[in-house]
């Protein structure tokens, strides 16, 4: 199963750019930077390593096998931008080379270029990767001379607290402890707080845990993926959270709620129980520091009821927006066992979930991971060329065969969905669900 | 390590196409058309099945899964198509679903449409697969409403002498003998056999082998490739062989010789030996009926040195022409169960010889394969479009970096190579190579 993060970025060209501008992005980038050392390494095992994997650089890196020039077929929607961006997100990343890939992507019939990212979650996490990317774009639409995001001396990422496992950590340990099999967290975790953990996520411990109906996402998946992506304008979506008494996020999940109801309704495999979610949310200022010290992360995570069975978009929102504050608090209540635990379940769930076999628990802890990480609100360029889009695209596993990301940047939120190919069918109707769902909520709480 | 074959076939459109032609002939492909039942299987392993692979129908058959809509960027030159073609021959197929990707591939600038196709060895082996790909073409330009290559009631291959790992003894066998670990024919053969070919190939009998000199192919790959293509005038190649009192045969492995020995000296790696090709070729008719009684194949194969140390072009073709006769004469002397152990080496190379442990062998026992299938003599068409270029892609494994596929159609002699993209540095560079060298030998042997 492939185990990386993606990123699909829209720019607009800017205004003085020819008709050959992708392809001069594309050499731009090919030719005038040297990749970050974290970019040039690959692990390695061998006997000499007794079998540990370890990093190595890639003394024969191969930037043309890194840095892909792609084209889209016509008409050029981004229905096929988002086919194209499904195949690549399907394809294992192998050992033998520096595991990530930034795919230049011409023939938007708009006139944008797209680019896909591509990085094992050993190197950095979704939330790092998304940040790195960002971190190398400048708010300045008149600056030239700009290096690829894979460039050694590219700024690193600036919030540190929300960047954790990220480019800082890893280029310098010679041990691959991270998600080529698990989280560096993980790794170091105490097998008594697996048990915690697993306790707590199993609802044998009422703190931290629901129990989920199983649902069609709640099924074995195979390696192929569908991806689509679309944003609409935070102002919405803070109007709705204004008039219905809620946060941003739980707005973000009241409408992934809806359009998951609308969507199972219409395969007629609604359960009648609610779905439940699992969120990362940061912790505060005492789960930090209590996981910090234990090795863990300042990501914990909490189960969220979506209430997917309530017909009524404003119920929906209010049961999301109070299930929250009491997991919120459940993590507040807190052993440091269990924060630490919660910390690196929501730091990688990916990998975390796998190891710990939740997964496989039936009925399921949870139906879905739904992520929301803040991103620049201001617009950002490339060279001239601006960001108009910025969509995360992360890790299904099995039994968990949906995903869905968001970022927030320039006031709008971008939601990022990766599906298993055969295990959620049309994925693509989920978008046009979420823009109904937003549409219904603001009806509901009187936001429209 | 990918196993699978490819086919890059190029098509003229028919005169009355409109733009959207590649669309067209991708969704009258999608839609038209059943997959025949080879096309619709995969391996699949279970305790059911007491942990032995078999072939089971996919019951979710998706076929956008398998038939791919691709497009180049601009400025669309077959270098941008090789780029293309030598990452999708990089991924590899997954047991999940049936083994096999056609992708059809608008952009090129001349106008041209082209498909790639992908198909695990174990469904087919290479020759079987471009036989039954050209054989559902016609060679009428005016007939319409054919279906695509893949499906149900495609006529099959014609000479079945020459397709025999094929369509046909497949889909009904439930054990998954194939490719998947070795050949049917390999699977089946007693190791005594296997000794005796062992013995053969390492030269400790004088009938059938060489030994050949290490070269930069002959090392470890990594999993990713480049491919490269083209075609030459057949009447060009035959006026060489007539003038040089060889065969059309010789002359592709003299070209091939050539190109080697320049690419070679230009990277100061040429060796002081001869460079040793083994060629998979025809057996006659009572080598036949041996290697069938045995379960083995009619293909059985020739060790040729290439005399790439040689700097005359003449005098290379002459010691091919000659190494070839003593190869086919030594196959002649053959006891049965050589002549079984050859077939099976012919057949499957990729997979046979990393089962014998072959390709491990230092000196190695030749230094590439080098393949020459006929193919159909006149233009062929799908649906008023004429197939104008048909080039094999094949398999390289550890320590053969590099394989040549070569196969006639319509007069002319297409190459098709298959490099491990680190290993093998400026691929392309070889069909310069290859040009050169037919004009020298057309000067060598005065067929100019």
């Amino acid at each position: 199963m492939p185990i990386h993060v993606g990123a699909l970025h829209l720019y607009e060209p800017p205004p003085d750019a020819g008709p050959d501008f992708t392809r001069a992005m594309y050499e731009h980038m090919r030719d005038s930077t040297h990749p970050s050392p974290l970019f040039r390494k690959h692990p390695h095992r061998s006997w000499r390593t007794a079998g540990i994997p370890m990093w190595r650089t890639d003394e024969e890196f191969d930037i043309e096998h890194h840095l892909r020039h792609s084209a889209l077929p016509a008409p050029g929607r981004v229905r096929e931008l988002f086919e194209l961006c499904g195949r690549l997100h399907s394809s294992r990343l192998g050992w033998d080379r520096p595991m990530w890939e930034m795919h230049v992507i011409e023939g938007l019939a708009d006139g944008r270029v797209a680019t896909y990212t591509k990085l094992h979650h050993a190197l950095l996490d979704g939330v790092a990767a998304m940040r790195l990317l960002a971190s190398v774009l400048s708010t300045d639409p008149e600056r030239r001379g700009m290096p690829a995001p894979f460039a050694d001396g590219a700024a690193p990422p600036r919030d540190k607290r929300l960047a954790p496992a990220g480019a800082s950590a890893f280029p310098g340990a010679d041990v691959l402890r991270s998600a080529l099999s698990l989280s560096a967290e993980a790794a170091g975790m105490p097998s008594a707080l697996l048990r915690t953990l697993a306790r707590g996520v199993r609802n044998e411990t009422s703190a931290v845990s629901l129990s989920a109906p199983r649902t069609l996402l709640n099924r074995p998946i195979t390696g192929s993926r569908r991806v689509a992506a679309q944003d609409w304008p935070v102002p919405r979506l803070r109007a709705v959270a204004r008039a219905g008494d809620a946060t941003l996020n739980d707005v973000v999940l009241a409408m992934c709620s809806g359009a998951m109801r609308r969507y199972l309704n219409e395969l007629d495999a609604l359960p009648e129980e609610s779905m439940v979610a699992m969120v990362p949310i940061g912790l505060n200022a005492r789960q930090v520091a209590v996981a910090s010290a234990e090795g863990g992360n300042a990501v914990g995570s909490v189960m969220v009821r979506l209430a997917t069975h309530r017909p009524d978009p404003a119920d929906r929102l209010a049961t999301i927006s109070a299930s929250m504050r009491d997991g919120k608090q459940a993590l507040a209540t807190m052993t440091p066992a269990q924060i630490v635990a919660m910390s690196a379940l929501g730091m990688a769930p990916a990998v975390a979930l796998p190891m710990l076999g939740l997964h496989r628990l039936a009925p399921p802890p949870f139906n879905l991971i739904i992520s929301n990480v803040p991103g620049p609100k201001v617009p950002h360029y490339w060279n001239g060329a601006r960001l108009v889009g910025s969509y995360p695209l992360s890790i299904p596993i099995d039994n968990m065969a949906l995903n869905i990301t968001c970022t927030s940047y320039d006031d709008k939120m971008g939601f990022g969905l990766t599906g298993c190919r055969r295990t959620v069918p049309h994925l693509q109707r989920l978008l046009t669900h979420l823009d109904e769902e937003l549409v219904a909520l603001e009806r509901a709480v009187g936001a429209s």
